[in-house]
């Protein structure tokens, strides 16, 4: 029978996110997954989780008929020698607009810095870990992919490995259609589409999801103060060109142009989506790769036949990856 | 700020389990919740919550972005004083094939008897609880209706208060339809399309789940031996009306007859579903009541403007029912 | 180039359908496909071809972009020499209630006699047809399949050749799932509903289609008087299972063994189905070839992979197999 | 009962589509309806019917079970007095690849000369019209809407009433959330995707309509000698912002500014759209309206609850509104 590794919850008090601007809690649980051989003396290597939109770290333990969940999952890796023993570390970087795309906003908070400063020393000093950008790696999907592409490119000092499932990239195709959609959503209303979703009694349309997700994304990529700007126009639903240009700014496609040494410097770099990936993170996928070749920035890129949703059977991948190139002792 | 329940997490060895044909555990986790001002002298009512097919008790528990949880709902609920404190009881009657309905079956174990006979004592054992079937509530969703209607069918004695959201019933309405779509999920062989679901790499097609569906309802309404029958001709598709005649010996709907004292007997007993449910179990629930009315056992119907899925705010209605009508001391 | 059939389009007044209760036109257009080389002289053998649910013959002269109409399909098929030369029939056995089945009934008019006694010697009048009943094919989709399938059973000394394209068969797979869905979109008021379908404003809701064909079903299958029993409750939704039985008396699985002697008498008896019909008729059609068998009746059955609606180019298999087993001069 | 009015077939052999690159015929049919009491003397005021993307004029006269076609529906509504006796002019601007957008293209043939040069002196060559723009309407729906505004724009000399259903407008919004799925479905190779539409055995995938539209489109908006650019690299997906650029002069939003006077001329400018429109062509029109007012062109502009599909009972309001307007002797 399987050894089962064990499931530490830690409170953390955050000084970046007290005060935020959405008044989200400051004082978050970290969820940690410790390999079944823990003895707090061997030090062992660790992958961040980062989950999707509307995700946060706790979820990655959710039960489900079919599915083990990541702990479940980590067992059986360990236990059938498909993985080293490694921690998993899974972040809370859930906000009251539905996410943080792990980047700093003045309108929600600075979960990049979060993140980087206070969650990754955290669990350096609470865990026997081993302290080496070379034995810490960055893993997710959707956001979360987004959110581990965000730390390549920005932090390849802290992670020598970031894995990127259906991430978020090239946002013409990812976000731009639901723009119009957000736009019927909306009704020129947004904190009022959001008290919706609060609302479990609230019946939710078949745009509002679509609604939320662009809400969201202005939070991170084009906020105004404390509040945020939409990409369109309130009144007639037309691209705000100035507001895109700032969503621009943050796409990994665009991104990559400023951070080729980073990248470079990485251990992985794997990238794969769904060839069916409703938000079409597939081309995306496509299309960041086209940008690294073009810096030739070593990276592995791969697409399976799916789409976006119900694949975290994808983590098996990506944790073999990190497994086979991360630095143990 | 809330006052936060307690989870408990409590092994039970069943022996009615033990050797059950399928090879499930027989040893399983059973998750508690007890409220905030539980200290194991004063005593409390305890409701009893069943999940759907393809659940188990722990999912109550899982974290959802803008749901609560079971547990998360009863301290919101108890702290705004809206329903009483109460110990809340989530039994894991999961089965390789996806569920087991709640009742005796010689091809999954004899899940009703495990509820009945092993899991409520060991739950009055082990909490500070009011040993009185008036002070005992069942609900549950679903396949998790269903069993609480057999708890009120048969086991008045335990419980005496149910509340059934979304309960199978009227088997034609809510089963037929998913005959033809099974006869071309599990293309004569259900095992293999049983092994489909245990691979989480393996694709599903849009008929597998009516499949699976009809595959984990024989088991439990027409076993044969340790195996069980479809209820239809593996070759043409036809339904096998000696077959589909031991499914209707189980619908709610034809047990109200044989089980009416019980049925009067019980203090609560509240039947809801929703307008658009997509199987058709607020027809279901109509046909029900009104066999009930034919018997003259009281009992309270509602409707509400939703579908089978995502309904969980519907919870708070059952506990509300319950925490007016259950006897504390 | 293609040589180019004609199109007659003849007045008929019928007798039978005079003083019909649905008040519906009793003079009607009968459109008539003459092959490129009619002469009146020379005389062809002739298809009559059912339409479907809501369909009507002039329907399949229909333009459509990437598909044929029937007339453009015969002159395709003859030019190519892949048919014989034959006159294709269109008649028009549509009524208020959306379609009659080609049968008779008290609630619609008595379409079977219509089509027998009344378009077949009028064709024969009108047009150079050979006067043979192994020179007279009847083919159709859908109802148009049950049509032809009711013409092999009642009518094989009129009709000695009848293909059937996913022919209405086995109704407890093809119309029982639509039940609790016109239970919805009825709402004990069927003749509300038909008003709804008669006014193009009114917007039409996802289970409205579904009462629709119960409606027009039940006043083929269960007339009651000038009107029409439904095949459910109007309260509760539950099946009334008198009415249900009158319905199976017109299953054509269930009318077999009453008619093998025309049914073996027949030169072709064709039947297919696309394995993802989305009223599972590809497994009435399994049923129904079953059922064939046990009697010995001669037929082809022969299944594509597709569903029920644009599959017009089915007409090509029915009009090669009727091309190669029609009798000529 | 209803006066019926007649439907004339005219063979119309075209100098401007003579050798068109796509090979199409150049002599097609013209259908045209004249009202109940045209009889050659007394002169009408004319209305030409846009077909939308994939239709033709024939199409106008299509059967359908409970909705008019367009002669049924000018009959009804002239014998109510709801219109004034208007001739109607179905023209055929068909092309290999799905369609026309009525302009005139180096890929697919100049259907815009096509429609003012040579269709409108033909009708009223042929028949007893009133030879003023002012009794020369066009209204048409989707492309045929975008067709009626590009008349309105470039041919108000020709046209001087114009109604635009659901017309292509704001391309952002209406044609870039094609491009993935159009990238997905071509897989480099548009040629082969169109001759899957050409052959009606082949089965269509659910992308492959957006990639015939974007097809479609682009030999419309960036033909490239006999050939196209399609707006998207066929390696990546990425969008090709050169040819895209090609795409957005041809959007009605943008073509405003260049016609200001043209559209001040007409004395009717109407503009609709469905507030659930699958392509955002509501929101289209709302932009397309913003722009009419920056420069006071006199319109009206409506919103309708429903989609883009079925809603030819809009054809009512756009022939009512061009009866009150339009000129007649």
């Amino acid at each position: 029978m399987e050894k089962q590794g064990t499931i530490k919850i830690l409170q953390h008090e955050s000084n970046i996110l007290k005060n935020n601007p959405l008044g989200d809690k400051s004082v978050r649980d970290l969820y940690v997954y410790l390999p079944p051989d823990y003895d707090g003396e061997k030090q062992f290597p660790v992958v961040y989780c980062l989950t999707g939109f509307t995700g946060r770290g706790k979820m990655f333990l959710n039960d489900s008929a079919f599915t083990p969940n990541l702990a479940e999952r980590m067992d059986k890796l360990i236990s059938e020698g498909k993985i080293k023993p490694m921690i998993a570390v899974m972040p809370d970087c859930f906000t009251h607009y539905g996410g943080s795309q792990y980047i700093n906003s003045a309108a929600t908070g600075n979960y990049e810095d979060y993140l980087i400063e206070e969650i990754v020393p955290f669990v350096d000093e609470n865990f026997s870990t081993i302290k080496d950008k070379n034995s810490r790696a960055v893993m997710g999907k959707s956001s979360g992919g987004y959110g581990a592409l965000i730390c390549g490119l920005r932090h390849a000092d802290v992670f020598g490995l970031v894995c990127s499932t259906s991430g978020d990239a090239y946002f013409e195709h990812c976000y731009l259609a639901d723009i119009p959609k957000a736009f019927r959503a909306i009704k020129a209303n947004p904190h009022k589409l959001l008290a919706k979703f609060w609302d479990e009694n609230a019946k939710k349309g078949k745009d509002d999801f679509s609604g939320l997700n662009i809400i969201g994304m202005s939070a991170c990529y084009s906020p105004n103060g404390a509040d945020f700007d939409l990409p369109f126009d309130m009144k007639t639903g037309e691209i705000r060109h100035d507001i895109w240009g700032k969503w621009l700014a943050h796409d990994p496609v665009r991104l990559v142009e400023k951070s080729v040494e980073n990248l470079k410097s990485l251990k992985l770099l794997y990238i794969d989506a769904g060839t069916r990936d409703e938000f079409f993170l597939d081309i995306g996928a496509k299309i960041l790769c086209r940008e690294l070749k073009k810096f030739d920035i070593p990276h592995i890129h791969e697409e399976f036949d799916d789409g976006h949703f119900n694949i975290s059977y994808r983590n098996n991948r990506s944790l073999e990856l990190i497994s086979e190139n991360i630095k143990t002792n």
